[in-house]
């Protein structure tokens, strides 16, 4: 069976090894050489050139995806033509625009921050007027990482998005949403096949440092069964709701009070489920590629107590992650490395480590520490 | 970093996900086109021919090997050239002939059946009669899985091998050991850096069908403590002892009177580690990269009570290990399936199921359970 990848990143490199362990051939859409899935790429080419993406499709028993970038009619074009495409065009284009998701995820009844879309500053004061003064205010496609997110506590400081919105002529709005008062941030995972059924992973605490994520504790401590089981039961939700297939990452706000919001949604497999490769007895990559493949789901069960995931941004350009290699491993024997093959940045995710055991202090200093050794 | 591994069989194959992992590159020389290793493969050629090896070992960090096969001369040319070749001639010719190495380990003290270079069938029938009428026969060179090996009763039985070796015309001599009366059979695996150090997996049972390796029970039950320092001592001293960088698998015989014998060994990873994978914190695979490229080891700890591997043999011929995945998925999904990517022929290894947990029977029953559902 062959698993096509719309995209050369990390997250393509990291269903390679799962799709080696299974027998699984793999065929990557990178859109460069050298790109952190080259192992696999077999195509270098523009995802959005329609030509392109059908003849990497040709030879495929399915298509998935490194990101959610994929224009809409070029998804499309793929199904008319027979190629199944998980996740498809009706649960993507959700991901792509987050109006729409959040309009969608309002429908469902999810809770969610209290939210609108605003067409201009007028709009934008009586929405900070009602929710406190501050806001969080999202352009609704193209962001991640922080990028296309901006905390603001008056209209005016939205004026250049504003602007940049009417030349683009298009007559759209920007999203904006109350700021949450959270305790911490949550992530929930699930797979979803075609047919329907799903299987989630324990929901976890996701760390963020400068709006990146920085560390993962899985499972979540201190959460209890029914703050994770409504975690687990609000992402098969969406799942079931938005028709997604494949890995779902759902990002969660805990409210102070208590209550679970969504934040995020990602479909595709995530960074809040890297720890599930050297943590869970089916990682979210494993789970990824049965998923689309429409395979019976494996146990998401955790294989040890606790397991942390720190992620390794990138230090002074042109070191590599490899170049600190004998001195991690000498102190670290017990932690996964995991590089990515990319160049570094500062800033830049170019790797994870991921410690697994008994303590959650233990674990999570080992993962931490093994990660500062390439900061 | 750029490991080059010589052979494309499902060892190569199996160290690609651990590259993946550590962001190494790693590149094969297979013996033709389609091989399990094929999604790393980058050259096709003959590994007994000298300027093959060359040209493909020109832009690697070091040569290792998926089987122990590459002729003494090209080994050497490689090194005289400052490739690094781990593990290197002078330990891969006591791989390569059972003679030798029988010698060595005598030489070293090892504990070993009682053995004999005989050349013709009247050293045969001394042998057999000071040793209880019976004996294992062996090629010293190219055997595997069964094949070279006869087990037999009388001198007569050698006649067709003799005669061969005298066509041979080099002087050659047969190995022959005696038939221990062993309890079962114990595997000890470890890897050793050029620099020296090693570091050893937990004594396993292995257990043969028809000279084929069927199941593998890690850590083997009911060895006493000192039994597996015994193992463990044994394969060190041989890795020591022979110069072995790389991971070494000694395959053993528990002797009913409790001695542990060294039955064969392998300087490569090996079946009887496959278990690692899935149910260590280092995999035999990764820990062999680390060995290689002289990186510190990673902790070979269990990360489950129990591990129990049972191999795939092909069923009927054109049947894909993938077909039955629906079926094998759905009943376990707690069992970590492997398949190489090979052809099926009867009785040919073409994948691997692992499954770990608390409970012996019941790991083991779920292992092979999997297993069949292959059959």
């Amino acid at each position: 069976m062959k698993v096509g990848v719309i995209g050369g990143g990390q997250l393509a490199r990291m269903m390679v090894p799962p799709a080696i362990a299974l027998g699984l051939e793999i065929r990557v859409l990178a859109e460069a050489e050298h790109s952190s899935a080259a192992i696999a790429a077999t195509a270098v080419g523009d995802y959005r050139d329609l030509d392109t993406v059908l003849a990497f499709a040709e030879d495929v028993d399915v298509i998935t995806f490194d990101h959610e970038h994929v224009p809409e009619p070029v998804l499309r074009a793929l199904i008319e033509r027979g190629v199944p495409v998980h996740p498809g065009p009706d649960a993507l284009r959700y991901a792509q625009d987050k109006l729409l998701m959040r309009a969608r995820l309002t429908e469902l009844g999810l809770p969610a921050p209290a939210w609108a879309a605003v067409h201009d500053t007028a709009e934008l004061a009586d929405f900070l007027a009602a929710n406190g003064g501050r806001g969080v205010l999202k352009t609704p496609r193209g962001g991640y990482d922080g990028k296309g997110v901006r905390v603001i506590s008056s209209a005016a400081e939205a004026e250049d998005w504003f602007a940049a919105l009417a030349e683009d002529g298009r007559g759209g709005a920007l999203l904006v949403e109350e700021l949450v008062e959270f305790r911490r941030e949550l992530a929930a995972l699930v797979a979803r096949r075609p047919s329907g059924a799903s299987v989630a992973w324990p929901t976890v605490e996701t760390i963020q440092r400068g709006g990146v994520c920085a560390e993962v504790l899985a499972p979540a401590p201190d959460l209890s069964d029914e703050a994770d089981a409504e975690a687990r039961r609000i992402a098969a939700r969406v799942a079931d709701g938005l028709g997604v297939t494949g890995v779902l990452a759902v990002e969660l706000f805990e409210h102070v009070d208590g209550r679970i919001l969504v934040n995020e949604l990602a479909m595709r497999p995530h960074n809040s489920g890297h720890w599930s490769i050297d943590g869970a007895v089916t990682s979210q990559f494993e789970q990824h590629l049965r998923a689309v493949l429409d395979l019976p789901l494996g146990d998401s069960s955790p294989i040890a107590p606790w397991s942390v995931m720190a992620n390794v941004l990138g230090g002074p350009a042109g070191e590599a992650f490899t170049d600190r290699y004998a001195e991690a491993m000498a102190a670290h024997p017990d932690v996964k490395l995991h590089g990515y093959d990319k160049t570094s940045r500062p800033g830049r995710k170019v790797g994870h480590v991921t410690a697994i055991g008994a303590s959650l202090d233990d674990v999570r200093s080992r993962a931490r520490a093994a990660a500062d050794l390439f900061g």
